[in-house]
């Protein structure tokens, strides 16, 4: 049975620490505000399920190691570990400082490597690109990240061509976004492909959320400001 | 001994059933960034402090009664109620459809009624301002509020100039800014004020925030779209 039903109706937010608080909260409130739509023309928006994802069903905070006030008092409540979440249909890889040094991540990598196959779409902000170029899922891919750590992450990614100058880079079902807002214009801009067919309920979604959306993928003032440049893959 | 000590350094926000979430996600992760810059001209951004306030100790969702699977899956767990909250120096309260039934909130009316006077600095977020109308705090003060929303709010603060075509407005300390989006702006443009002898600092985080930010408080289309006009207070 082919999993490219439409819509999407289960979504997935992959936690970890020191994950960044907006690059989950952006698309959470834009599908939160998608998810309290009226049905029409069929699409039941009110069947939409969300879950978190973490390692362990432990709280996950955005805060450093040690703890610090501010950022380490705020906790996210994982509803399902890598060995146990349901079918999705979306993941949502966000960054964040947690997510420089993959190697404490290999579980979220390979969670990320096990389930791209039955997703319809597959989408990262920020430094989270690097966790899906260590699945191997950039491979032969255009993507972007964030500016500010554009040359760590880009390693992490030797066969992908990393678009500098863009807000967010669709390649197929897999979506990549600029640092830590540009999730917000990336997810908008992949919900209204995919409900292409319905055109108003996306307007609607932006407006319900005064937001000052950012339409150009290629507008991206943060690449020269960092000095990024594009980065080839490796033949 | 005067409150007015600078910089505030301790941050709560107020959590009620049905918030909005970007409400308080995009003035967090302002707040996030500033908090873990390093020490500076004598601020020592590391010393701030943040906590969730809300009636009890039970967590908090975003979603509607009785839940649903999406928005009611994300849980905020307070660490205090409107009862044992901390001194605080700033308080943010979030808009959204929970604060429309204002008279299921009272204890929270109350909250910011009698904590007004001991903060540096209030800042609402959407319909949040009718939270702080029904307080007392906007009488005789120019504010906004949600635009989809504007009769509904503006009706509760009778002694208030509402503004419609306003992003944020700032009144002496109190700030209010128009729906959801508009949070992150006016909270950027109120720490921007408070560290206005300190001006890089928040470049550095909306930098790293990668955000296109709106930097006029009078640019807000969406009073046009919503039909909106000002509303003079009852003399």
């Amino acid at each position: 049975m082919s999993k490219q039903t439409i819509p999407p109706l289960s979504y997935g937010v992959l936690l970890y620490p020191q994950f960044e608080v907006l690059d989950i909260a952006g698309p959470i409130e834009a599908l939160n505000t998608l998810a309290r739509m009226p049905d029409q023309d069929g699409i039941s928006f009110g069947g939409m399920t969300f879950c978190y994802i973490a390692k362990t069903m432990e709280a996950v905070t955005p805060g450093p190691s040690p703890p610090d006030k501010f950022a380490s008092k705020q906790l996210y409540i994982p509803h399902y570990t890598f060995a146990n979440a349901p079918q999705l249909d979306v993941l949502l890889v966000p960054g964040g400082l947690g997510s420089v040094p993959w190697h404490d991540l290999l579980e979220a990598v390979d969670f990320i490597s096990g389930r791209y196959r039955s997703l319809q779409y597959l989408i990262s902000v920020c430094t989270g690109a690097g966790l899906l170029a260590k699945a191997g899922v950039l491979d032969g891919r255009r993507a972007t990240t964030n500016k500010a750590a554009w040359d760590d992450i880009t390693a992490l990614g030797p066969k992908t061509h990393w678009i500098a100058e863009a807000r967010w880079v669709e390649a197929g079902n897999v979506w990549t976004t600029s640092g830590v807002s540009a999730g917000t214009d990336g997810m908008i801009a992949m919900l209204s492909k995919i409900f292409h067919n319905h055109s108003d309920i996306m307007n609607q979604v932006v407006t319900s959320m005064e937001y000052s959306r950012v339409t150009d993928p290629d507008n991206d003032p943060y690449a020269s400001i960092n000095g990024c440049s594009d980065v080839l893959p490796i033949a």
